[in-house]
């Protein structure tokens, strides 16, 4: 069994190795991240919640990707919002996160969302060329249109 | 009273209103829009679901923001998005998305959130000038890091 053939949607029982993945993505950025434990207990409860789904793709998983819904304003749909994507480093290049995203745009649209949307940095150039390979746009109204920026701050 | 004293959270009764200075908003910059009263229906519908925080200014109303919440994945918090805010054409030039945005500050702390976030285009000077005087920040890192884009697609 490949990668891509092995991507499934994960429960609660996968919270630890969610976790793992994203613990280890963070701290091969370095960004700050809970410890395993607290953040496998934190996606437990994601995932109870209904508002979040996991995708998990390889045995054991290499990549992970995490999707969050809630209902649109502007359409009777849902819209989501991938939180995280992440293959780690000894499997890149060998199109698992691409199978992983055609994936997430599926389960995107059996789940209502009628958008999709992603916040990348500019430098993150091989995420973003996928992004854009699968439609997504970074640029308001037209293909030349200006480009829309993440804005953020702490509280 | 002036227009940053009567600001005020909004319940299921400003539904109209609300959807009112949406539409306009849409309206004004060529976006599609549901009719006002489909809009009303679904701003109830948001406000009823507990994610959705709105607040109005003015009496009557000429500023809105609208304010989304969920449970955070890398803290104990909750993160707070900042899906619209607008101000009708009348009224600007006189601080209140200023004093709008000061208090949806206030809120998004006092609902439990860390974080905020809001997307906005490269050519809307404006209110990224108001944004980034209120610590809302576009790069990665550091002052002089990548930007952060935001990505979209229709599904």
């Amino acid at each position: 069994m490949n990668d891509a053939e092995s991507i499934r949607r994960a429960d609660g029982d996968d919270a630890g190795v969610i976790a793992r993945l994203l613990h280890d993505f963070n701290r091969e950025y370095g960004e700050p991240t809970p410890e395993p434990d607290a953040l496998a207990a934190r996606i437990r409860l994601l995932l109870d919640g209904g508002d979040t789904a996991v995708l998990l793709a390889g045995e054991p998983p290499c990549a992970v990707a995490v999707l969050r819904f809630r209902l649109a304003i502007w359409s009777p749909g849902r819209e989501c919002y991938l939180a995280e994507l992440y293959v780690t480093p000894a499997r890149r290049g060998r199109g698992i996160g691409r199978a992983v995203m055609e994936r997430a745009v599926a389960l995107a649209r059996e789940e209502g969302a009628d958008t999709m949307d992603l916040g990348t940095g500019e430098d993150d150039t091989v995420a973003r060329a996928l992004y854009e390979s699968l439609g997504f746009d970074n640029r308001e109204s037209r293909p030349d249109g200006p480009v829309n920026y993440c804005y953020e701050r702490e509280l």
